[in-house]
């Protein structure tokens, strides 16, 4: 049967699950972690619960798809690599360019190298991996699946930052948001579970993970995303700041003795968020364990960071038919989705405590008679991923 | 009769309007422009639509104001100095400490000047005035009434933001907000026009001028604001860009040779919102007489993140009875009130076009059966300050 590998490449790990297409039957899957560091560790989950795993030294990219490819062939999870006609790989980046998934032959991956700019711990990674895709598997098809794509149909009045237009014009300074591939996801899911075409339904859909982002979209389309030129910008997150007063850059770079802004913005990124308000952890199952008034203030944040966010998208739909839960803490986090909730009654929708108790399943949660329906929907990108594969190949 | 000048005091200006108190008449108002600069501009109204105007170099503010306090004697305004029992002076930061209005003393007035971190331009210019005023007028009471005072009720879940709390407990990096003295002026007129006690309202007040900031205010106490550490956050203005991705700048400044973050926030500041946007103005007049789109664009821009902070607000109140515009575009812009409700209509507010086809008015401007009210209030930050005088002289 052909087989489509969907690829997550970062700096140093990948990600990759194995489907039957187009059944959609998932393999096997497995993570290969520390690339480029002692080591390395390399798993395949497959068959019937069985697990791989060894622990050794892998320099780079190269040989950890090597090695997936040979033990995929060793646990005769395929007999032979042209049973995988297809990979398909998530790109952080993809600019204004690729407004939709897409084959990527060499000139198409040059362009994913042009946009690391936008994404320079990413892309430049995932182009890597292309080619070396390229090499050793010179039938199977390569599409490239963006996470920026389902937001490039954002108008430019919510994509424009009001700064000078020709930053725009210039440098491409502009919203471009992120988690693409899991908005469009969940989106199409709720329309499949409210049992209303996509086309009718004003939906607001929250991927709350360590990182974190909100989507308006309307009749499928999105419209507006709370993640910005980077994904820094938006909600509070594990360890990222969100929206913060500008000015304060200045003004923290000079009580801290920065010099460089880069290392303003690493502190942003890397310092604050759940972590640096609470001082314990970026988790939140951490923090829902803590005693410390820290946590509870941490936590209280984020729900009102998430809220406010709803609440705008409201305006920019100009009303909405469901609000949609999804990724870790989305997907497993109740008391948080019930803070949520709870603190919006006045929007017409409400939590059903019992429906709501339960983590990771496919769920309306709110009650019955709610008018905004509340929706709990595991993401899936890498079968979103197969998917547009599959699309491309009999294109 | 007793007399209370309130004083609004700029780095090059000093506004004026001098009130019969506890009657609350204006007897007299006026202007000096240019201070420190060649050809100042000296100008007072007075009695029945009289005006005294003069250019002359005026080097300083107290150079500024003994003209003032001559000049208003010589033009029988005043017959001596010992009428003018009370001055309040408009100051920009009041920190964490002023969370009311207050009488200055030295010690005060040294406060205030420490607060200067928080507005370099204003805050000592405006703690050189109260000096003069205590050595030309040696008996009148000064009061300092605070942009920030109505602010300082936020809960901490709203005043902080996602960074390290220690930037917080060491240099009281939080949001602080602007405009108080306007936000809480028209929340409390908004309660009498609407003939309920404000302890029963959820209002969100939108102080839209060259500087915009929206407030959510709960039973009369404001709890969230939509500028932050400075007046640079929040709604897209004038010529600041309100909220923007932090990371831009970052990416800017690389773009555009920048060495220094202050360049920077200075571009932010200045050369960005809607005159960035439009490259055409800053003033929505300009923007709305124009034929080029991206005029067009930014008047959007400008609405979207109005209409999203109120959106975001109406979490934070979990409701809202009414919707109040106020200062230069929220009195005078017929159509930007219009294009800003009328993106909201789900939220059950409605703009009856004959009532708000008016400029600078009192009015209820929705329909009769809005169940989301809207009004217009023209701010009078200079009446409250006389108040708030008043209210000090007497305790």
């Amino acid at each position: 049967m052909e087989k489509t590998i969907a690829i997550n490449a970062g700096s140093s790990s990948l990600k990759w699950q194995l489907y039957n297409m187009p059944s959609e039957e998932v393999i096997a899957k497995g993570i290969v972690e520390r690339i480029g560091l002692p080591d390395s560790i390399f798993t395949i989950k497959y068959g019937d619960g069985e697990k791989y795993e060894v622990v050794q030294d892998i320099p780079d990219h190269d040989l950890a798809i090597n090695m997936l490819l040979e033990q995929l062939k060793a646990l005769h999870i395929i007999a032979s690599f042209d049973e995988i006609t297809g990979a398909g790989h998530r790109i952080v980046a993809g600019g204004e360019h690729f407004k939709e998934s897409a084959v990527l032959n060499d000139e198409q991956i040059k362009l994913v190298e042009e946009l690391a700019e936008f994404a320079p711990l990413h892309n430049p990674a995932e182009a890597k991996v292309i080619r070396v895709f390229q090499k050793l598997l010179p039938k199977t098809l390569n599409v490239g699946v963006f996470d920026t794509s389902f937001h490039t149909t954002m108008p430019e009045v919510n994509f424009l930052y009001s700064i000078p237009t020709e930053y725009y014009e210039k440098f491409q300074a502009r919203k471009y948001g992120a988690h693409g591939t899991s908005h469009r996801y969940v989106a199409h899911r709720a329309a499949e579970m409210l049992g209303k075409p996509i086309e009718e339904l004003k939906l607001i859909t929250c991927h709350l993970g360590n990182g974190a982002s909100i989507s308006a979209v309307d009749g499928g389309v999105c419209v507006d995303t709370s993640m910005g030129f980077t994904p820094l910008a938006g909600v509070t997150m594990g360890t990222r700041s969100g929206d913060i007063d500008p000015s304060l850059l200045a003004y923290l770079m000079e009580k801290l003795g920065l010099t460089d802004i880069k290392d303003m913005i690493d502190i942003l990124n890397k310092k604050s968020g759940l972590l640096g308000l609470s001082g314990i952890s970026s988790d939140m199952r951490d923090l829902e364990h803590s005693d410390d008034p820290k946590a509870k203030v941490a936590l209280d944040i984020f729900a009102d960071r998430v809220r406010k966010y709803i609440g705008s998208y409201v305006t920019v739909l100009n009303g909405v038919d469901a609000i949609i839960f999804t990724a870790g803490i989305g997907e497993n986090d109740v008391a948080m989705r019930k803070n949520i909730i709870d603190g919006m009654s006045w929007f017409g929708c409400q939590i059903d405590d019992e429906k709501n108790n339960v983590r990771g399943q496919e769920r309306i949660i709110s009650t019955d008679d709610s008018s905004v329906k509340v929706l709990l929907i595991p993401t899936d990108e890498e079968l979103m991923i197969a998917r547009d594969v599959e699309a491309l190949k009999t294109k």
